[in-house]
């Protein structure tokens, strides 16, 4: 990590003063100077910086291939495999482009919106694919209008299959995927990072294996960044075909397709698309065995291990693209076996970052909707500045209202019949709400039987995190105090602890204890006459549906409740407790018992009325301890608020 | 600190999206909320704000009245007086002004400079007196424009004594006070705050006691926002002055002008000048001593301080303004006897702020100018904003050139005989120079005997703080490495500690350890060898006066050296090692060695040959520890260095 620039400066330049004329103006220094300080490269870059990096430092990297679902339920399946293989630390997936599934409209099932999804809402660096024929210049050009407003940096550019048999060139027209590379660098200069397809053995519709390989270099002159090839059933195959881009003259890097057999019939679909042929080897193993699907999927993981093995140990490799036919299990097996499924349980930041550019800055978020980040990006999406650094210097306090709880990326992942299981096909009284909370806390089945694993507010199981105050979270709630989010104190752990680390190593990070619950007026009472006791040292903000809201925070300025200390860096400070937001938080918070909850009964049921009740009645109320050093005085202020109740 | 707000928000109002518009732009909620972190209410606020907020704790305050100085000496030692009289506390400080001494001149000894001063270098909230007689329209505006342009936000609006015997009224001039106020309010609308004089006894020129009150009732109905009265010589005068005010219905406060007799020429003086009566039991003690100072200051003192007690224990006096004549030791003695000079160790930051309307929300500095904070302001006086929150978010890196060494409250204290004493007569070679820093910082004398009490870098003696590393900080110095800044690491100290504590109570200071020092290049080469070793635990900037520059810094960032953490408050991180400017500190502390020690000898002669040969050859290094948990590894790497080359 030695970066010993010697740089020469004269005296008298680093000292120029422009103070005589306008200073605050842009000085030429500045030009060397980032204005805000990088917690984490890879936000800033864009994909072939990231791919030059990797492949300087020798860090061997993969990608992920998916298509657009069918179906909205489809929809919201793909964007959880979308977290969950996002674990794995892919360098980028990409989204393939269905002429025939309206791929650039606003349906939650349009290439365009699943690809916007892995972008703003999952994190993901993303390419969309795009394809030409058959498709107008202004198209073309409102798809790539969009998928820029959208985010989208990445594009894949292809030719896509003429519609028709006698498909003939068009005047003007885009015929091949060259004329989209060049449409694209023409309107939008350097904006998109642009990818185009190899093929190791040729397109089946070029002349030859020689043309076809001009024809790749006349893409890449037009200024495609890097090449992901069609599969191949051979490390072989795409070595020669490396060397013999290279031998005229294409330098950019080409990234391998990995096609894992994952079953008979999808290789036998893939084949006939791609119109390649399987070597007889392969065959002669995958014929017997067609109709066990194990067995197929075992030796496709087999094979493509030893395939990938081969091309890396080559050192002409240095990334690997999987085209996953959405799916999972094959595609993760095979990584972890190479080595490069990397679970990195450091994060970035403690919260879920978004990959939209205009968001690259932002680096501070309300702790409110930790366990609702994709909420949290809606409701911000039209914001033009992000806060960095501080909360306090944002200029964008006003949320989004949140009237959409039907979008795919924000329902929750389990359907309705589940959700009776786990919070009650039938509501007693206010103390079978209780039960719910606490059994979701404790990880034990409810007295159905049925685990609770996600509440309105966390479409997730407990986080690790939160396992550390599960003791006295199951007290609480089994009492009525209904936490929805809570941390632990934590003072100065490094950055690489593995439960409550974050950001770069060498650091050490530090929370304020914090507990988040919605409770009945008698104990908003009682807590109050408690919380007076501790009045320097706690915060509290209570608030009820109707906006009654009760505050001891100082001029409605942010309380930090997590930051971090880094080698060479400004301090971090990603979670707030902010005032004025938590009105915004309030009217969500209070409404998903009514939109995910209460909802699930029939109208005027006793079930719904006493969610109702609930909603109309209880208040939501938010702790910090501020004294992060000494233990954690909210259990002690929860403790005292029931003795005197009782 | 129970702050129980009660403000009813309707559901819809809170969550009201400016989505669909442009959002980012200004919402009604912006204007409940400060948009940047209050730490300090008091560098917020106006002065009449303060003095409200004050009267309404009970907390009593005073004030200073100072006049401008003759030569530019006394007004270097003025401005050393108003920093030692600035750490008692005062509500704020007057400057008086004086028509015959070009008082809105650019002179260091005008009155707007020295305002200028006191607000800007020393931080001290500043009333600018000025008086309006035998004056255009034109210039006064022009004087109030300037005012305003140098961070001035208090006028004292006086009429002045007019010039000649046979003084008329000038038709649409300005013949008295209230024409003043009025001419502020109109031009400047609510810019300023305003304050008039009052008579306890009556102007001597008005017809009658009645008719003076009614014009002072006049000039605070044309908008004056408070009073301050003549010196007067017992309680009840005030008193009886304070009703009758309050009687005609002038109900803005009224502060009585304290005057402790310090001599017996200046009490004649001032009686005369003021056309006052000493009343007869005062001159029955003064005469018979009136060749005594020592006596007179006392009885004074006793006076005063029996006097103020009368009308603080009156309950109608809430602070006390004091005629101090420039002089220190009799108003520092009264207020202390009154309990009410306050000594506050505790800073709002670890620097000293400016009291510039437009720095408000600066609080993020370079640690380069710890000790020259005077020069800090100067250089970035042209700056439109001032980083806040972050060093990196700043526009403005650009500093303002330092060859004005010669000014008045940039220039050292001790006059050239002194420094010479201290820093020798005669140099005899580099390890001379070594002893003179070795001798700073033990407080022991040199082998001539002299203390040495301040370095071209340092015009103090050592911090109290810098006292923590003393024993380490005289072996290095013995050695060669000249160290001209440091700081000792601190894990979480409360906010109140007397020694490293800063801002608001109930909170925690951190600091990262740091070294700063000149050193030859022999000592550098060994120095980065032993950095190595220390990669990522220690940050270092090396660069010569040239401009050659090694670091280890990622990406230019600043990194953050001194933190707090306060209840219900963003994280405040006032000091951070800058990168960028450090190259701008760097001319400067390599010009010191020149301007403020070569200068001292001969051209040609040995002794500053030695200090150009340093200036020349040496370098300046920085050291941070950003491991702040464990214990400070800066002096093992000076002694790895040192070991390495022995």
């Amino acid at each position: 990590m030695v970066n010993e620039t010697q740089h020469t400066c004269s005296t008298s330049s680093s000292s120029k003063s422009d103070a005589g004329s306008s200073s605050g103006s842009e000085s030429s220094k500045d030009s060397s100077r980032c204005s805000t300080p990088v917690l984490d490269a890879d936000r800033h870059e864009r994909l072939r910086e990231k791919m030059r990096r990797r492949q300087d430092s020798g860090d061997k990297w993969f990608s992920l291939e998916f298509f657009p679902p069918r179906t909205a339920n489809a929809a919201v399946n793909l964007i959880s495999r979308f977290d969950r293989m996002g674990a794995g630390g892919p360098l980028f997936i990409d989204v393939t482009w269905h002429p025939a599934g309206d791929p650039g409209s606003d349906k939650e099932t349009s290439s365009m919106i699943i690809a916007n999804t892995a972008v703003n809402y999952c994190g993901l660096e993303t390419i969309l694919h795009m394809t030409c024929c058959n498709q107008t210049k202004d198209d073309i050009t409102g798809h790539l209008q969009k998928a820029k407003r959208l985010g989208l940096k990445n594009i894949m550019a292809l030719r896509g299959d003429p519609a028709g048999e006698e498909w003939e060139e068009e005047v003007d027209g885009f015929n091949y995927a060259v004329d989209l590379v060049k449409h694209i660098r023409n309107e939008f200069d350097d904006y998109f990072d642009i990818c185009v397809a190899g093929y190791p053995k040729g397109h089946p519709e070029a002349e030859s294996y020689e043309a076809d390989l001009r024809h790749l270099k006349e893409k890449v002159f037009a200024g495609a960044d890097f090449i992901i090839t069609q599969l191949f059933f051979q490390s072989e195959t795409f070595l020669k075909f490396m060397k013999d881009c290279q031998a005229i003259g294409i330098t950019c890097p080409i990234i391998p397709g990995i096609f894992p057999i994952q079953g008979y019939h999808s290789l036998c679909q893939l084949v006939k698309l791609s119109k390649l042929e399987v070597p007889q080897e392969i065959k002669d193993v995958v014929e017997p065995i067609k109709d066990n699907d194990a067995a197929i999927r075992n030796y496709g993981v087999e094979l493509a291990v030893s395939m990938c093995r081969e091309l890396l140990d080559s050192g002409m490799v240095h990334g690997l693209h999987f085209y996953t036919l959405n799916r999972e299990v094959a595609t993760t097996e095979v990584l972890k076996r190479l080595g490069i499924w990397k679970e990195d349980p450091r994060r970035p930041l403690p919260w879920a970052v978004s990959a939209h550019p205009k968001r690259r800055v932002e680096d501070v978020r309300p702790i409110f909707w930790a366990s609702r980040p994709k909420s949290y990006i809606y409701r911000t999406q039209e914001w033009d500045d992000f806060p960095n650094g501080r909360w306090g210097n944002s200029s964008s306090p006003a949320f989004g209202e949140l009237k959409d709880y039907y979008l795919f990326y924000l329902k929750s992942k389990s359907p309705r019949e589940e959700l009776l299981k786990m919070w009650g096909e039938e509501l007693t009284g206010e103390e079978s709400v209780f039960e719910v909370f606490t059994c979701y806390i404790t990880g034990e089945p409810n007295k159905n039987g049925h685990k609770v694993t996600c509440m309105p507010w966390n479409d997730d199981p407990l986080a690790t995190e939160t396992n550390l105050l599960k003791e006295q979270l199951e007290k609480v709630n089994r009492r009525g105090i209904l936490t929805i989010n809570s941390q632990p104190n934590i003072n100065g752990k490094p950055s690489t602890d593995p439960i409550v680390g974050w950001g770069p190593s060498g650091g050490y990070v530090f929370q304020k204890a914090y507990l988040e619950f919605f409770t009945s007026s008698e104990i908003v009472t009682a807590l109050l006459k408690v919380l007076k006791k501790y009045e320097l040292r706690v915060n509290y903000h209570i608030v009820n549906v109707k906006g009654q809201n009760i505050t001891n925070a100082p001029d409605l300025q942010p309380n930090a409740v997590t930051w971090g200390i880094f080698p060479g860096r400004e301090i971090i400070q990603p979670t707030v407790v902010d005032p004025v937001s938590f009105l915004s938080w309030k009217d969500e918070a209070f409404a998903l018992w009514i939109e995910q909850w209460a909802k699930l009964y029939e109208e005027e049921s006793p079930s719904r009325m006493i969610i109702q009740y609930i909603h109309d009645n209880y208040y939501l109320v938010n702790l910090v301890d501020n004294d992060f050093p000494l233990e954690n005085c909210l259990w002690q202020v929860v403790d005292d608020t029931f003795e005197l109740l009782n």
